[in-house]
């Protein structure tokens, strides 16, 4: 039994370094005028963000888990060290792909690769859900946005991730596109849009 | 909803990480004696000093606003996240600018890339402080002097960074020299000095 | 004399890049298929996630100690700041036992190095507990399950690293299993398992 | 005017990155068997307990100090960041220093850039105090005994730093030496240590 607190400083940081550590995966490589060179590495640039909104889709489903914790037993904590052990991981894949759509040698292996680690952090996030509803760690029952989103899109967002691992075996680029796609769709908030849109 | 804690704790995390991983990209290079070595990586300690002070000139904003925050909504965190990529994304470009002022191929392009990250940050700062007081989400309204003066100054740092911009296609080190000095007086509490010397 | 919330700030930022940064450590090398080159790197998925785990239980102790404690004297400051060192020393022994199994010139050295690493972390561990106690600065003295099992399970935990490093004198992979076992061990909630799987 | 807590989280997060980061300056070089190449890397393992030690006694004393904080005015903000940007700035001189004494044909530079990076962090911690007591920001005046002992010891420990500087500048490993005497006298707990031996 653990208050709450110190689990969120922990996966805070682990969370925020991952993000933060994406940077060190993108590089400029000859040959090419340094423009060229620019716009070749556009692969990275593309990894660092659908891996940098996947943490944060991720983290805002962790922070409203966590800020509704009354307190953390010891299995929540392992479920959690098991989520930042795979968000931890992102980077390495991240990189890969990045590499392997410039060289394209690898491309199928490290996509797919990519692609089972973000679907892991999206498994790993409800199953500390599901847990913590499971055994009453919660002190709010009446929930939050993002766990009801979280929770309703649950199965479709995984049937498009298993989809697009598939896809991914034959046509690499059309999987990290559709990553691409789910990244920004979990981070996009729509009836927030919708509602300022009707108001101006 | 979300209490403001967690998003100052990802945050804080983000800026304290993005402003540290700047030191990576400092490197000495051959030729000549180690001394030789030493001066001529001084465009590395400049985009050092200018992104860490920018990186520390944003975080004093964000910090000035979550704390008056009552509470975070879905957006709010989204305007966040993106505000949050692309400080995590600065040490990429002050890597291109401190290797481009060196070898001088990619002077223009790098320069570019990095005044428009600079720009970025500036501007979603604003964007995260102007969504919170039309939504209401401060608790005090009274403000602080952080705000004040960046919503005061917000309109002619863009310009003056526009301008940097512009002049930078043609004369990168200028532009650089600008950057410096946008960030020194970001940082420099003018107002403060004022007080101490007439006190002294 | 020093609040206690700070030592934890501290550590649980030393604790969470330490982990994180082992992710930089895993690397793909040629020669071979993208597909080899990835089944190839093993030792490095392996090394990271004992390293993350065996991070992962000494933050548990940590944090299931910090959160007992009243308020934090000069030497448990100082106490914390040795073992802080010996955690962010860490990813230096992974990386070199990850490329030791690759290419086993150093495998004997590497793998001595590192369950030293990991010795020390746990010993230290314990050491603050040790003092914790004795100083009497803790608030609450019943205790909490992570604590008592530190301290039941601390004694043969110690003789099977003593015997791994022995081991690994000799042989290197077996030694390493047994590191991986360790972390396994230490991790696992076996008592919350069995709980778990009684009640299904 | 800022409440003290997000200063010290940004503070915090710099201080354990920086700390974190160094460990990223270790590497082996061959030739040799591994082993040889493992002791060769020597100034490596110095660098870092030397400038981690630093970190740790630079927070311990920065930590006392925001504790004791009621508010952060705008000046003071402004020289916790220089701190910071110095703190960051230390993997640097640590790498240069590491590889120096590797090759020796840099000691002498790279050793004075080491110390007066050292020497800076000091005077900051120093500044940072002097100014909170100057401006009343204090809650607590009766102090902390870390707080009272940087004060005491403000001018020996620069005056030490001065001299190793100078004596540098011709025998780099001379001050080396001294930069880790200074280190182990600056966070070991001479006090505590004696009342502990009495009582046993």
């Amino acid at each position: 039994m653990l208050s709450a607190s110190r689990m969120e400083a922990f996966s805070d940081g682990v969370f925020s370094i991952a993000a933060t550590l994406l940077v060190l995966d993108i590089a400029l490589h000859p040959p090419g005028t340094p423009l060229e060179q620019f716009w070749r590495a556009w692969p990275a640039y593309l990894g660092y963000v659908v891996s940098f909104m996947t943490i944060g889709a991720a983290w805002l489903v962790h922070s409203a888990l966590t800020d509704r914790l009354d307190r953390a037993d010891s299995l929540l904590l392992r479920i959690n060290l098991v989520l930042l052990l795979v968000v931890g991981f992102l980077p390495f894949p991240t990189k890969l792909v990045a590499e392997a759509l410039h060289d394209t040698t690898g491309e199928r292996v490290f996509v797919t690769v990519y692609g089972l680690t973000l679907l892991a952090i999206r498994v790993l996030g409800w199953a500390l859900d599901a847990y913590a509803r499971r055994e009453h760690l919660y002190t709010r029952e009446e929930g939050d946005e993002e766990l009801h989103a979280e929770r309703r899109d649950f199965l479709p967002v995984v049937l498009v991730y298993v989809l697009a691992i598939a896809i991914g075996l034959a046509l690499p680029s059309v999987a990290v596109a559709l990553y691409f796609g789910l990244a920004v769709f979990l981070v996009l908030p729509f009836r927030d849009l919708r509602r300022l849109f009707r108001r101006a």
